[in-house]
C-alpha cells in the first residue's frame, strides 16, 4: 500500500530525527549519554498528594485552568512582562506553545527568522507548516543585529524566533544590550517576535534576563514558557502569553488541536506554586545543575582544553562545542559509540545548510553525575585525539 | 495594533464558535443544559492511588506508553480490529487524532467527505488545514451509498470521516449492511477511511458496532478512539490506530506537536485498565445512561411528540430533533434561554450552508438527571408551542 498521494507536501518531506535515532542508543544501560535533553529525574518533586488537589477529571476550558493562568501573570511579572490572566493560554509544554503559533502565523508562503544554530524541534513544526527556516548568525551575545536587520530586508519574514536565555543548543544568554537593540529594531520594522524562554530558571550566573517581549513597544509578540525544566516534563505544561490582540485566535486553535491541556497536571503545578516551595525548590535546582555545569567545563578544559572552542554557559543544561577543524559530528558519534559514550552532533540544529553544521557537538550536562561526566569527556577526548591523527 | 497580516488564510477565517458561547451560558447556575457534550462526573471513577502507579515524570516516548499502547491493542481486538501495538499512537483525546491525521493529510488543495451533520470540532480542524469539507447526506443507517460514491466521483477526496456509532450529533448507527458497502466502496475507489469511534462504549441496545477499517481489505484507513466518554476527560487520553505505513508519519507530526501525551494520565487509565474493573464500569455506565436517554425520550413524546421528529438513539449521548417546519433553531435557543433552558441549534454541525441548517437542536442527556431533562424538554415544548403560533 502505497500514501505518498494522501500526505501533504511538508508532511512528505518529514525527515527522519537524527536526534530521534542517537537517543535510541541511549535507552541502552550501560552507554553513558551527553545526548539528550532530559532533566535530571532525581530533582523532581514527588506529585503532591491528590487529596490536595481540585477535582480535574471533567473536560475543562480551552484557555486552561485559570488558577495555573493567574499563576503564569504573577511569574512573568516577576520577570518583567505585565499580562493579564486573559492573554495567558496554557499548552502541552511549550512544544505545543511553538506549534500553535506556528499554525496561526505560518503557511508556505512565510519565512521564519531564526537563530543559527537553533531549537531543532522549533525547526519542526516551522517546517511542518511548510514555512521556509532562515536562520541568522548569532554569536555569545545572541543574535547579530546586523545580520537581522539585513535578513528583515531581505526575506519580509513573518515572525523571529528566539531563545535568549541559556539557549537550545548554543548555551548564549543576550547581553541587556543586545535585547534592547533586537526590540528597538523590531519595533522599527514592525516584526512579530516569538520569544521562547524554557531554560531561565536553570541560571548559574548573575545575568541579565529581561524578556524582549517587554522591551518592545509597538511590534507584536508571543513569549512561551514551561514548567518542563523545573517540575515535572512528563505532565506536557507550558504557556504562551501574547499582546491581547493575539488571545482570542490562539484559544480556537488550541481548541482545534486538543480542546485543552490535562488538567491533573495543571492541577499539580498550580499546587506546588501556591506551596510556596518553588523559590527554594529552583534554588536546588540551580545549585545542582551548577556543580554539573562546573564539572563539564573542569572535564572539557582537562582532557580537551586545547583541541575544541566552547563558551561556558551561564545557565540551561547544553556546553555547544566547536570540534578541531576537519573533524566531523557524525564520526565522532559513531566513534564514541562504540566506546559506550553517546553524544549529539550539531547537525540538525541548524536549519539551513551551513559549511559549519558537522563541526559541533551539544553536550548535556543535566541527567549525568561529575563522576560520569568527567569519565564520559575522557572518552571523548581519546575518541578525538585519536580522530585528528 | 493590528495582526490581519499575520495570520494564515484559514486562521484569519475561523470562526467565533457558536457552540462556545453557548456553552458560556451553562455555567451559570441556574441553567438547564441539554447543550453541551459532556459526560457525567457523578459516573467517573476516582483516579487510581499515586503510589499504585509507575513514575511518569520524565519526558516520554512521542507514540505513547507502551502499556497503554498494549491495551489499545486488546481493546480494538475485541471490536474485530486486529493491530500491533507499532500502530498505535496515544493521543490528547481523539481531538488531538483527528488534528494529526488532518495534518498529515489535509492541505488547501484538498477536499474531505463528512456525514451531514458531521462532529462540529472535526470541521474545525480540517477547515484550520484549509480544505474544503463536502458533507454527504446521511440517514439512520449512515452515510447514503448512492450520494458517497458521487462524491468520491466529483471531489476525488483525500478522505472520508465517519462516525459510525451514535454519532455526535445525529445519533446514528450505521447498519453492518451499509459498513460493508462502504468499506467494499472505499476499496473499489482506493479512498482513505477516517473512522472516529468515541461513543461506542455508551451502546444500550443489541447493535452490531464492527469497525468499518476491519471490513476494508485494500483501503487505507485510520481508526480513533477514546477515554474521554467512559473514564475522565479532563486526562486527555485518546487513541489513532492505522494501517502500518502510516504509523512512522503520524509519530513525527505527534512529536513536532507536543513532543508525547501527559504521562500520568496514561499511566492512569493503563492501571485501570489493568485492574479488571473496566468491563463492570462500563456495565454500569450503560445502564445509568440508558436511563437518562429513556427518560429523554419519554420526555420528548410526552411533551413534543406530534411536534418534532426523532430517532431514537441506541447509544451515545444525543438526540437530534427536528423542529416543526418554520422554526428557527436559534430563535428557540434564545427564548429558551429566557426560560432558564438551554439547548445546542444544530447549525454548526453542518459543514456546508443547507436550507435544512437552522431547524434541528441537539439535546444532550448525559449529564441531567431524568428529573431535569423532563423538565427541561417541557419548557422547551412550552417555547416552541408558543413560537409556532
Amino acid at each position: 500500500m502505497t500514501i505518498s498521494h494522501l500526505l501533504t507536501h511538508p508532511c512528505k518531506n518529514m525527515e527522519a530525527s537524527l536526534v530521534r535515532e542517537v537517543l535510541h542508543y541511549s535507552q541502552q544501560p550501560d552507554i553513558l549519554s551527553l545526548a539528550g535533553g532530559l532533566p535530571d529525574e532525581r530533582f523532581m518533586p514527588a506529585y503532591p498528594d491528590l487529596n490536595a488537589l481540585v477535582d480535574s477529571r471533567q473536560y475543562g476550558a480551552s484557555e486552561g485552568e485559570n488558577s495555573l493562568r493567574d499563576h503564569v501573570v504573577s511569574i512573568v511579572a516577576g520577570r518583567g512582562l505585565t499580562t493579564a490572566a486573559d492573554n495567558v493560554l496554557i499548552t502541552n509544554g511549550s512544544q505545543q506553545g511553538l506549534d500553535i503559533v506556528s499554525r496561526l502565523i505560518l503557511d508556505s508562503d512565510s519565512t521564519i527568522l531564526t537563530e543559527q544554530p537553533t531549537y531543532l524541534a522549533a525547526c519542526q513544526v516551522f517546517k511542518l507548516q511548510g514555512a521556509k527556516v532562515q536562520d541568522v548568525v548569532s554569536d555569545a551575545q545572541g543574535m547579530s543585529l546586523e545580520a537581522l536587520r539585513e535578513a528583515i530586508d531581505l526575506y519580509n519574514p513573518k515572525a523571529v524566533y528566539l531563545i535568549p536565555n541559556f539557549q537550545n543548543p548554543a548555551g548564549h544568554c543576550y547581553s541587556i544590550q543586545r535585547r534592547k537593540e533586537i526590540a528597538a529594531l523590531l519595533d522599527e520594522k514592525n516584526v512579530l517576535l516569538i520569544e521562547d524562554d524554557p531554560y531561565r530558571e536553570l541560571c548559574y550566573e548573575e545575568v541579565d534576563l529581561t524578556p524582549i517581549s517587554s522591551l518592545v513597544k509597538t511590534a507584536p509578540w508571543l513569549y512561551m514558557g514551561s514548567f518542563s525544566k523545573v517540575l515535572w516534563p512528563g505532565l506536557r505544561t507550558g504557556y504562551v502569553v501574547s499582546c491581547a490582540v493575539f488571545t482570542s485566535y490562539l484559544i480556537k486553535v488550541k481548541q482545534a488541536s486538543d480542546l485543552h491541556t490535562n488538567r491533573l497536571g495543571q492541577a499539580m503545578i498550580s499546587h506546588f506554586l501556591s506551596s510556596g516551595a518553588y523559590p527554594a525548590h529552583v534554588a536546588k535546582l540551580q545549585e545542582a545543575y551548577r556543580q554539573k555545569r562546573d564539572a563539564m567545563m573542569a572535564a572539557l578544559n582537562t582532557h580537551l582544553g586545547d583541541l575544541v572552542e566552547f563558551t561556558v554557559p551561564s545557565g540551561g543544561m547544553f556546553f555547544w562545542v566547536k570540534l578541531p577543524s576537519g573533524l566531523s559530528s557524525k564520526l565522532i558519534l559513531e566513534e564514541a559509540l562504540k566506546e559506550k559514550v553517546l553524544v549529539l552532533p550539531g547537525i540538525p540544529f541548524f536549519p539551513c545548510k551551513s559549511p559549519l553544521e558537522d563541526s559541533f557537538l551539544r553536550l548535556s550536562f543535566a541527567r549525568v553525575s561529575p563522576d560520569d561526566i568527567n569519565k564520559a569527556v575522557a572518552v571523548l577526548a581519546k575518541v578525538i585525539k585519536r580522530l585528528i591523527v
